[in-house]
């Protein structure tokens, strides 16, 4: 038993999701902004790695208060729980995730995290520890499906979104392809990692619908389990 | 004056054009293909880097033979001209390029190309040298105008299609969007290179068109100038 997943992001024409120096860029624009705030408003908990937590450290709440009044009118908490996938917990305990906006925080570690960087982050959120060297991401889910969550949002980056596809952990991806290049064969892509090598390893999509979105598109697809 | 310039291209959902081995995969379908054939008759060259030729070894050559008729009909040769950008004159003697379909071929080499290797290759293909260590591909786009080609194909890899951004020298972008993930953070995208570092030099693009194929899509693009 585990949560339903969905990934969603915004690329470049050319498939990067930021520039080679991981500098946070505009890819897409206002309409795809308050398509997303719904979406996440919608999702019991995001998720992202800790890749992005240092790069970006986004606070990952939900912007609109109509959104807002509108969980907390149904009980819910302001804001999904935010959850970062940081085996080493290295997230720094004055990062925006854990200081910005109400509701739930859970930092997923290993084993190999710090009994001390543990207990600093336990300030400020819970502690999920799966997996010896990384986090256990199958494990985490049913983890978080006890904490009651139905439906995630994973926020990025790539190289989480591999490791989940590699666990087959993904069951939806909608991409926002924005209407810019930025180039760089270092430059983060939707699927970093190691890859897949053979074709009859890649995961396989359907389309479920594409439109027109600011000057780019928004592509929807579902994860076909075989 | 130089030529109208295209690149054509078919990526994966998370924008990969082959693996993290460099190995030729199946990401479009057969409309795709179908498709490619069709524009690549009505183009006057079609350009590749060394980087695909030592990869994929690809003859380049029109498929339908319907089409092919019609462009000898049309008082042109079976195929478009085959350009090879290779500035050390790497490409293989035996390589399919210089040896399947008629028609003509051009390897562009830089200075740094041995005379030995330029005079091999001549055999079976005109040599046009520019640039110092790299092919200048301003000064052989001109060139190429001098033979007479109004319409370019581009059809690779990441490397060359992101030095032609970089030199303000593509039109427009058509890329074919698999539903497969390849993922891979080694893998080559449509472009590589040292990539684009601030929002003001991404090249800008303005949607011409989204269109479903086989599973995929079929985006086109038209490069913005200021
Ligand atoms: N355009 C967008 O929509 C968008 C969205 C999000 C991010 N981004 C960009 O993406 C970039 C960051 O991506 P990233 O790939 O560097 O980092 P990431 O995917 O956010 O985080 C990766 C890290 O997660 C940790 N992790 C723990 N367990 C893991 C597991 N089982 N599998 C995979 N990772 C695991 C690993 O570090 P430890 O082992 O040390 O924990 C790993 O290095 C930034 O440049 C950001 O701007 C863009
Ligand atoms: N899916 C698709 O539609 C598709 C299409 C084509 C290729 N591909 C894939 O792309 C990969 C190959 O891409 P790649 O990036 O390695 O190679 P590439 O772009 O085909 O060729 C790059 C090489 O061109 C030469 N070059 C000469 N002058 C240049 C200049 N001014 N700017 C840039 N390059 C110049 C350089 O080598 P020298 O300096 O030594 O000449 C450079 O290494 C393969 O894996 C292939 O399968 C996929």
């Amino acid at each position: 038993m585990r949560p339903f997943i969905f990934v969603n992001l915004a690329m470049s024409a050319d498939g990067k999701i930021s520039t080679v120096q991981r500098r946070q860029v505009k890819i897409s624009g206002k309409k795809d902004f308050e398509r997303v705030d719904i979406i996440k408003a919608d999702s019991d908990a995001i998720i992202v790695g800790i890749g992005t937590v240092l790069a970006d450290n986004p606070s990952l709440t939900v912007k609109s208060s109509e959104l807002k009044s509108k969980r907390i009118k149904n009980g819910k908490e302001e804001n999904p729980i935010r959850v970062v996938i940081d085996s080493k917990a290295r997230t720094p305990a004055d990062s925006d995730i854990l200081h910005k906006g109400d509701g739930q925080r859970i930092i997923a570690v290993s084993k190999k995290a710090e009994q001390e960087k543990i207990e600093l982050l336990n300030e400020y959120a819970d502690i999920v520890v799966t997996g010896e060297d990384k986090v256990d991401l199958s494990a985490l889910m049913e983890a978080l499906y006890e904490y009651g969550v139905r439906k995630i949002m994973v926020e990025g980056g790539g190289s989480l979104i591999e490791s989940l596809f590699k666990e087959n952990l993904v069951d939806e991806i909608y991409t926002c392809v924005g209407n810019v290049i930025i180039g760089g064969k270092n430059a983060p892509t939707p699927a970093d990692g190691e890859g897949f090598l053979k074709e009859e390893d890649f995961p396989n999509l359907k389309l479920l619908d594409i439109e027109k979105i600011d000057e780019g598109i928004l592509i929807r697809w579902k994860v076909v389990r075989d």
